[in-house]
């Protein structure tokens, strides 16, 4: 199942998006269709399904069933406004620094450093919750705080229940689902700061979605191919089982002292492509579209203002 | 005006320190004075005080000048349960990396580099909300995690109205108040994992309060005595005037290209004194007391479990 957060007449819907790019209204269907949670008040976002707990799936799961029996509450995707699967998150979005060994070397090579230069740990860092937006938005150039504004396609990863100390055998219980992410960075403020956050945080900067698919519906998160498109060009092509810190050990790394909790965002690195690192480097420029997509996730779609 | 939040009977509450320690229930007082906003809902975290913007303080001023005839709504802030003055920030708290000069010439000497090679532009990162805790909290050794957990007294500010691209002549209008932050860090898994996101970023290593000072009752923010004491042992003593970057120019950095909200904390950076440059290092370890002040807001007293 892949759910997503879309709105209609102002107010937030939960919808789920079928094979055919149409989208059942999850949150009408609540309550024209008789389910084990029948009487409870709609999930309107995906964040709603994920506080709901295992057993709202359930009767998702059923509603999405009879979809067939209900075409009132079926929508073409590209005519909905979707928004970040959680468009509102209660803290930043934790964000994994250089985790695809071809990417490490290739940022080595552009930095003059040795190649093989690995990091021994996972480095993170995060963005705040204003640079979140969704599918098909608008993001601004930041042309007068940035001359190299980049691109980076990453698997997201969606917490589902709080935990700390998470041991990587157990770390995919925690696991609500997987989505895509454009980790858009600023290069030059990057490398300016010294810490990478004032690169990472402009505003707009972090598209996610347009789904969350539920962990139940990937086989293995750390074998799902990964592209990036500007202007139809293919930018970078990977494999998360190129990641020198898998999704468990990610989670274990990350929870070590730390509470993970319901609805936590996970950037989880990206692979190598990005335009800082190619002969001449390239930033975004307006006009760009964008195109992230992960496999058994979909495709987020980000236009330069 | 020093403002607080703390629980009684299971919620929180709006109050004001007073000058002699004690405090006035500022969430019961209002219902029971009349005022400009009397009828309104009334305040019960020091966030709904920001966000009912600049009249309510015109109200809270008349509750507390009318304090004296109150006494049953006073109590000894000893007595009660000071929560951090936002106890679930709707983000990341913003931090700011060596800002001291004296500090980032400790910092050199210990990871032997030039004593004068300071930074170009703010090192920001940040600490999640799992991180906030209260006045007089145990905060855990987390020795599993770490073998140096280390303390960082720091002039926090509080952001009272949205803004971006906010210039350094504008930026104390967009400020509500000032606070005491303890930026507590595990130095080895800062440098382990290359940025520093993960040392900083354990359970209940922010303390924040216990109050925030309106910026009316503070002249100069750039010119504040701060100290930290450890068991009794003056470590950290310093002027904010010591400050590489100013509050103005931190908080016109910050919201270049990224907008900054209401009730968003910013910590300034710390001065030095930290236990990772004494010589040799020295660790917080368990019942170690810790008492971070800051002239004009108060004294923030952590104890690790």
């Amino acid at each position: 199942m892949k759910l997503l957060t879309f709105v209609d007449a102002g107010e937030t819907r939960l919808g789920a998006m079928l094979d055919d790019d149409r989208v059942l209204d999850l949150t009408q269907a609540w309550k024209r269709v008789e389910h084990p949670l029948s009487g409870r008040p709609a999930p309107t976002e995906v964040i709603d399904a994920i506080f709901m707990g295992d057993e709202v799936l359930i009767s998702l799961q059923l509603l999405l069933e009879q979809a067939g029996q209900a075409d009132a509450l079926i929508y073409a995707a590209q005519d909905l406004c979707i928004l970040a699967p959680i468009p509102n998150p209660s803290k930043n979005i934790f964000c994994v620094g250089r985790n695809y060994r071809a990417h490490i070397v290739e940022g080595n090579l552009a930095r003059g450093r040795a190649a093989d230069e690995f990091p021994k740990a996972l480095e993170f860092f995060s963005k705040p919750p204003t640079t979140v937006v969704g599918h098909q938005a608008l993001v601004s150039r930041h042309a007068a705080h940035t001359k190299m504004l980049d691109y980076e396609v990453e698997l997201g990863i969606v917490i589902g229940k709080e935990g700390r100390d998470i041991s990587p055998e157990d770390a995919l219980d925690y696991v609500f689902g997987y989505t895509v992410i454009n980790d858009i960075t600023a290069r030059d403020l990057q490398a300016l700061h010294g810490q990478w956050f004032k690169g990472k945080s402009l505003d707009g900067t972090c598209p996610i979605g347009p789904v969350v698919t539920l962990k139940t519906a990937i086989a293995d998160p750390n074998a799902l191919d990964l592209e990036l498109e500007v202007n139809g060009e293919l930018r970078q092509s990977a494999n998360t089982s190129d990641m020198l810190f898998d999704v468990s050990h990610i989670i274990a790394q990350l929870s070590a002292g730390m509470t993970l909790e319901p609805g936590d965002i996970i950037a989880t690195g990206t692979p190598s492509g990005v335009g800082f690192a190619m002969q001449p480097p390239r930033s975004l420029e307006p006009g760009d579209v964008i195109k992230a997509r992960i496999a058994a996730i979909g495709e987020l779609v980000t236009t330069i203002e």
